[in-house]
This record gives structure tokens, C-alpha cells and sequence, in this order.
């Protein structure tokens, strides 16, 4: 199994049919299929060879696709980074994974030129934007100019493909190893669960760094469809993207979906192409989903739920269950069910599989499953058991496949040796009118370990008090899962790169200098 | 890549929906799970240990599926033998095989008793039929009801998962070996291409041991559907079960498409359910297609072609271009595009990749290439070439990635050092009125080292001379094309089990004591 084989498939049966749109270009899979194999040819005379890493530091474009491609084609293993990190983050990254080689685009120039004094073994900028090439990098459209096409090194199944550095909510990144095995399975199973067609156009409205998006990059290749990409996402970039170039799918996280749904532009924008909007990544409210269903009648809606453990697809809830009324209605706040590439076991710490209904680690076991962490045998050992990936979610799964997430297993409360999922206790608050959105944390009790403890943020005029909320979570769930105490805010919550809110960070106040047992 | 996870995931997805219904049975996923690890378990008492070779020669039932997943769950290989093979080639294959355990239903009982005699290391006959058990063998459903499950065996990935016996058109046998990946990879692809989605209900009317059929065990469980069985394909049984257990997915090989056709039972059948019928593993008439249009019209048609080695789908012609008029016209005659798992290569005799349109022998490569041949390194060595398999069969590809197929390579007549493709003079053929079917083979010929021959089938009551029929020829394709002679027959060609016409049978009497160069 090899990830350049799909684009190979793909320039043979659809050779004259449009691979990418990006702002004013776009080209056909002859040409993507052409520049990747020059792309490849010219990283190799930068020294790549045979598992090297190659970095990237950019928003969305066509060239982060023929990226992808060329590293795997030259031999060597993809690194895409997060446009949201600080460069010492960045920095981490790159010397943990000893990349030779970092693309950056316009917006990342001068970020790249700060990155490179303090890592060492960096040895090359290019530079993939579309301004002056700056000082001291070379320029992407002059090495692929002047480099031959090169045979495809041949890398394939279990080996390398590239490092996904990841751990946004938990401290220090991590690098998932992902294989060429990895991305093709993946890739062949979400283009039918994603409902893609021959020739389905996909707009890159997410970021491409994000696995969530990256995972199109095969789906739509395997039906040798339509990439569009726009830099980066904005509600009226988005729509005016639609409107030009008429995608029929569509991946957006819940915080996208609800600005989409805000913007004043939508009314104007001709969305009649879109088929299906598959959301993710962080937790949806049933007032967006509502919203969003009222807004388009003809659209399908789908949620995946995953980590970058598994590339990163776990569970897909199918459009057929969007529903809020029928035979299929209740398992709309679930996750959905396995992918047909995936086996799910909710554990106990043993790895013993409990009865349906019971909370317990979510694992995950299947050829998406990545290698394991790089350069972290231990972290490794702790998260890969006999196959089985432990995402680290609690979840419990239903009688009928459906997993229920709780929470992250690091963000549940226990209270008095009671576990309580914050997840349930903010959906609780999230049925109180004034309640626009809230996070549920631990923090250190004398009495109970750790109490239960909300941090509110208010629809902009309502108006209530803790007691209140308080009152209003006990007409709804058990007394030991209400919030003991409230407090508001108004600023919005720290979000990691993906759009989780970061407990950790709202944690660290009521921790400091204490030690949390689950941490 | 596991086959047996497809089967677990199924069951936890789709617990109480129908897997299986053959005869007045019917089972839900979770029974058929339970009786394969139960089956499994049985094999293991009765020495099946890692890698071991268990045979089935049987009908269709919803035990050859149980078989399927029982023999790898517990460790094993699957070996499910050709049901139209004399004694003399089951003996062949199971002592190749070096099998131990073989299971037969009651119309295969006599020949089972028959054939231990001469496999001395066969140990144990299972009578998996419904009748009486025959003397000296073991009951499957005795042997399961007293079995506990056992888990499973963990084999995945490249290790064998069965050895499929091919070589029908081509003289002695072949095992072919195909992997657990072969079959999980194929079958997530399969399931896409062939449109079937969550639930579908597929009816096995072509014979389970063809891997034609066998693939949909693979995809249908892939989805958690339904598969119906009726033992033995008759038009009529097949139409009845199409309106009892309203399947919408049906695989048929053209001749068996054409007996439905004529049936007198299809005016009075309600067929409403069908929405795809999938038809491959020999060519079909242009005259058969239209009458399917006609008669189905609100049934996709679409076409597969591959071979055992390929798991065995290479190139699918979607239901699109099963049209004789408009902008996708033309592909018809086609076998359709490389499956999204597959590149596929027109080569040379040096593996030289050819310029669309020139036509050679036609390679396949990805992760559905099977391992090799049982105990056949050298032809092992002859058909996989870096990774590429040689299917034997020469063809061309259009701009558009559609592969044409002319002939077997083996087929293929040499006259005056120009290669003529019977697929060619055949259609030619088939284009006269009076012509009901053809087949051209090459004969010996002192001037041309062989000649075009043609053996005909006329119509009942039609007439024409062989004069008439290469005159016709010479209207339609290059004079070094045409017949050289026509002889008449009346009897049906002599069939593989695949229903490909036997060529080397109708070249024998012309070669007898000569050599073929390509035989």
C-alpha cells in the first residue's frame, strides 16, 4: 500500500480532470502528478533520503498538496506543523524530529527565519509562498523548475509516512509516526463513508495541518475528484469558495460552522452544490446542529469523531441519524458508530472489555492505528496494548455499536470517588437559557478529592447567578455531578490548535503547586 | 488487516440485524459470530493448527460462510475447491494443498468418500449438508454444538488466509495464495465501487467457491448486510429469491444474466428491489446488455474484471457508461478503469510501460496482488514482477484509463508475425445476423505458422456459409484479421468453471502432436 499509488490511479483515469484550485491557478492530475515527481527529484538533491523528514510551516494551498505527495514519493516522511503554534513550540518539534528541510509560505517567513537559528539541524528553507523569496531560502516554483522527475522511491506499507505532532490539550507534543498503510486504509474507507463519489469536489476550509483535513487529501485523490483549497478559513471566504467553485463536500469544525452560520453573506451565497458538511474535532451544541439543519434543507450532515492515533478517523455518525425525531433519533449526541476499518473496545484499566452501557477507555484497534509516538518508546508502550490504541476518551458504547463520549479520561472529575464527566455536567448547563457556553473542570476539594466546578460564559445580556445555574443542574442530573461552585467569564476559552478548550489551562490556577493524580 | 475484525466490528454495529438467510434459516450477526468462533474452535480439536489448509466442496449455504471466517479466526486457511472439477482434479488440489480436513455437503458426499481414498493425508471428512451423515464422517453441527469459541487465532496482514485453485482455461491447476490484507483491502474497495452501503442486501446466486461471489462475503460484511443464499444458481430459484428476500445487489456472469432473461418466471417476479447487477468473468454481448437495459430499467449495470491472483477485482466499468448513447458512450466495450486499489500498467514483454492505445499485456499492481502460488516459485516468479501482476490477458488503454481487452495472451493468434486478437474477429463476428456465438482460435498453417479459424454457432434456423461470414469480416476489420476458415457446430462450447469458453480444447484436435509456441 502506497500513498503515491493514488495519485498515479488517479492521473490515469481522470488525466485532463482538475486535481487543484487554489486562488488563481489550477491544474489537471497529469500536472500534480508531473510536479510531484519533480517536487520529489528536487528535495532529494536537497539531501533528502530515505525517511528524512520534511517540514511545513503554511496555511492552505495547492503546493501543501503536491507536499504531501512529493516527501512520500522521494522517499522521505511528511511533517506538517500546526499554524498555531509559538515558535518554541515549532522549535520543539522540529529538533525532536531532526527535520533537514522546512517549507514556509508567506505568512510564515518570518517565523521560519527565527525557527532555523535554533535548530540545528535544519539545513534548508523553502520558501512556497507566492512574495519575494527572502534572504537565505530558496524558492519552490525555482527548485522544481530546474528538477527531473524521479522514479517513486518505493516506501510503502508499515513504513514511515510522516509525523503529526500532536497534544494540544495535554502538555508537550508528541509526534504520531502515521504510515503509507495508515493513510491508504484510511483513505479508502472514509471516501465511502464520506459519501465521496468519482469526481466529488472537496473545498480545504479547515486546515490542512489538521488531520481532520489532511485525510481528504487521500479520499478525494482516491476518486481523483477536486481539491479546492482557500488559504485560510474565514466565513466569507468559505462561502465566496462555494459559490465559485461549487464543492459538494465540506469539512468544518463546530466553531467554523457556527461563524458560517452568523455571516451576514450567507443569504447572498449560492450553496446549492453542497452534499455534505462533516463536522468534528470538538463537541457540538444541539442549537448549532438546528441552526444548521433549518439553514440547509438539502445538505447532508455528518460527524466523525478521532485522534491522529488513528488517522484519525474512529467513528462516524451517519447523515440518516441526524435526526431529532423517528426511529433513528437519540444518538445524535453520540459519536456514531465504528468505521468499517475500526474495531472499538471500551476497556477497564486492564484492558478487559466491560458490558455495553458501562464507561470505560475508549480503544481502538485497526490498520489506522498509527506506529506509535516518535523517539517515545514509553508513551508508546502506555497508549498502544495489543493493537489496541487507548484514545484516552471515556465513552461508553450502546447496545446497537453508538459510542457516547463522557470526556477526556485526564479532564474527569473524581468527586468523592464518584468519576464525573464534565461533558455531561456542561450539557446540563447548556439546557439553561442563559448559558451560551460553559467548561467543567476539577478542582482540589479537602472533603472530596476534587468538586465539581463550572466556569460559565453568558449569552451576551442574559443574566443569572451560580445558585441558579446550580438549581438548574439538579433538576437535570445527579446531585454529586453538579457544579459546587460557578464562576463567569466573558473572555472566550483558551482553545487548543484543534478547537478544544483547554482545561489544563483552566485548571492551573486551582492546581498550582499541587499535584493533580490524573494530569 | 484482519478478516475476522470486518465480522466482530459487524456484529457490534449491527447485533440483531439479519447476516445470513439460506433455506428456512436465517441468523443475526451475533449468532453468526458466536458459531464462527465456535467453528473454529471445532477445527482446532480436529488439528487445524496455524497456517493448516481446511477444504470445502459444497453449494452455496450459509455454512460456506461460517467456513470462511472460521477457518482463518481459528488459524487456518480457507480452501473452498471448484464444485464443476472431475474427482481426479479435487485429489490434485488437496494434495498440493497438503489439506487435512475437508468438508462437503450432500451433493458432494459420494465424491468426498471417493476422494479421501486417494489424499492420503486427508484425516477428516465434515459432513456439512442437511441429510443423513454418510459413514466415517464427522457432523458440523455436532462438532459445533459441542465446541467452545475459541478467539481468535490473531493472523493478519500478509499471512495466508486461503489457497484458491485457478487454471480452468489453461491446463493443471494453480493455488493461487491470498492474504488477509488481499481480502480486507479488496473488499473495503469492493464495497464502495460496487455501491453497496449500510445494510444492503446481497443475494449469492453465483457459486460462493468463485471468488467472484466470495469477494461480497468481504464487502457485505464490511456493511453489516444481509447475504441470501440459494445453493445453486437456476434462473428460477434465483428469481424466487429475489422476491422473497428482496435483495438489491446481484451478481451474475453474463450466461447466467441471460437465462434470467429468458426465463418465463421473470414476467410474474417482483424484482423491485434490485437497484445493482454486477456481471464480469466473461464477455458479454452487446445483444444481452440491451435486453438487461430494457428489462431492468431502473438497474445499474456494472462490470468487473480480474482474476483469482487479483482478489480478483483489477478494473470495474461503473453504471455510468453502461450507455449507447451520449458523452459516455463508447466505454462499453471496455472493462472499465483500475479499481481505486489497483494501478494498473499496459507493458511489454520487459515490462516496459506502452503508449496509450498500443496494446500488450496488462499488469496490475497493489495490495489486493496476491501472494504467489502454492508450491510454485517459478511461476510464482514468471507472474509477479516487482511487485506488478502479469495477468495473462493482452489489452490496451485508452486517454481515459478504460483497458480494452483483445485476448488470453495464450489466445491470441500469430499469422504472418501479426498478432490477431480472437476478442476482435469474435465481435466481428457477432455483428452478422445469423451468428449466435463464436470462438476463434489460431491452427497450425505452413505459410503463417498459424491461421485464423473460426468456429461458429448460428442461430436456430439461421443459415449462412462460411463464405457469407468472412466476407462479412472483411467489411468490419483488417483483412489479416479475417477468418481464414469457418467451420459450423451446433453443441455448446466446451466451458471453464468460470464459464470462459475452453480454447485449448477447441485448438486440440489441430495441434494434436505439434507444439504451440504459446500454450
Amino acid at each position: 500500500m502506497q500513498i503515491t499509488s493514488v495519485l498515479r490511479r488517479a492521473a490515469q483515469v481522470n488525466p485532463t480532470g482538475t486535481a487543484t484550485i487554489f486562488a488563481d491557478r489550477q491544474q489537471s492530475w497529469t500536472t500534480l502528478l508531473d510536479r510531484v515527481a519533480r517536487l520529489a527529484g528536487a528535495l532529494q538533491k536537497l539531501g533528502m533520503t530515505e525517511g528524512d523528514r520534511v517540514a511545513l510551516l503554511s496555511l492552505n494551498s495547492d503546493r501543501f498538496i503536491e507536499y504531501f505527495f512529493a516527501t512520500v514519493w522521494g522517499g522521505g516522511a511528511m511533517m506538517p506543523m500546526n499554524i498555531r503554534w509559538a515558535p518554541a513550540e515549532c522549535v520543539y518539534a522540529l529538533n525532536d524530529a531532526g527535520a533537514k528541510i522546512l517549507l514556509v509560505d508567506d505568512a510564515f517567513q518570518a517565523v521560519g527565519a527565527e525557527i532555523k537559528a535554533q535548530v540545528p539541524g535544519l539545513e534548508t528553507l523553502v520558501f512556497c509562498g507566492d512574495g519575494e523569496t527572502p534572504d537565505g531560502m530558496l524558492n519552490y516554483e525555482d527548485i522544481l523548475a530546474v528538477a527531473d522527475p524521479v522514479p517513486d522511491a518505493g516506501r510503502s506499507g508499515d513504513d514511515l509516512a510522516g509525523i503529526f505532532y500532536t497534544g494540544g490539550t495535554t502538555g508537550f507534543p508528541k509526534g504520531v509516526m502515521l504510515s503509507h498503510t495508515n493513510f491508504y486504509v484510511g483513505g479508502v474507507a472514509n471516501a465511502h463513508e464520506l459519501m465521496i463519489r468519482d469526481g466529488t469536489i472537496y473545498l480545504h476550509a479547515a486546515p490542512m495541518f489538521h488531520i481532520a483535513d489532511l485525510l481528504w487529501f487521500m479520499a478525494i485523490t482516491f476518486v481523483a475528484g477536486t481539491h479546492v483549497a482557500i488559504p485560510a478559513f474565514t466565513p466569507d471566504a468559505t462561502l465566496q469558495a462555494v459559490q465559485a467553485h461549487r464543492p459538494s463536500h465540506l469539512l468544518l469544525v463546530p466553531v467554523m460552522l457556527q461563524m458560517v452560520l452568523q455571516s451576514p453573506k450567507l443569504d447572498e451565497t449560492d450553496t446549492s452544490s453542497l452534499e455534505l458538511i462533516a463536522y468534528g474535532a470538538s463537541p457540538i451544541t444541539e442549537g448549532v446542529l438546528r441552526e444548521a439543519f433549518d439553514r440547509f434543507p438539502n445538505v447532508e450532515f455528518l460527524q466523525a469523531f478521532g485522534q491522529t492515533e488513528l488517522s484519525p478517523v474512529a467513528t462516524i455518525l451517519a447523515p440518516d441519524y441526524h435526526v431529532f425525531e423517528g426511529k433513528k433519533a437519540g444518538k445524535l449526541r453520540s459519536a456514531g458508530r465504528p468505521t468499517r476499518v475500526c474495531e472499538i473496545m471500551i476497556a477497564d484499566d486492564d484492558m478487559t472489555e466491560l458490558p455495553r452501557g458501562e464507561i470505560g477507555n475508549i480503544c481502538v484497534k485497526g490498520p489506522i492505528c498509527m506506529l506509535g509516538y516518535w523517539n517515545k518508546p514509553e508513551v508508546t508502550a502506555e497508549t498502544l496494548r495489543d493493537g489496541w490504541v487507548i484514545t484516552g476518551d471515556a465513552g461508553y458504547m450502546d447496545d446497537e455499536g453508538f459510542v457516547f463520549l463522557m470526556d477526556r479520561v485526564k479532564d474527569m472529575v473524581i468527586s468523592g470517588g464518584e468519576n464525573v464527566y464534565s461533558a455531561e455536567v456542561e450539557n446540563a448547563l447548556s439546557q439553561h437559557p442563559a448559558v451560551a457556553t460553559s467548561a467543567v473542570i476539577g478542582i482540589p476539594s479537602d472533603q472530596w478529592g476534587e468538586s465539581v466546578h463550572a466556569i460559565v460564559i453568558l449569552h451576551p445580556e442574559a443574566k443569572a447567578t451560580p445558585e441558579e445555574l446550580m438549581a438548574h443542574c439538579h433538576t437535570v442530573i445527579a446531585g454529586y455531578k453538579c457544579p459546587r461552585s460557578v464562576e463567569f467569564r466573558t473572555d472566550p476559552f483558551p482553545l487548543s490548535g484543534a478547537n478544544k478548550v483547554l482545561k489544563t489551562e483552566l485548571r492551573k490556577p486551582f492546581w498550582d503547586g499541587r499535584d493533580r493524580q490524573i494530569s
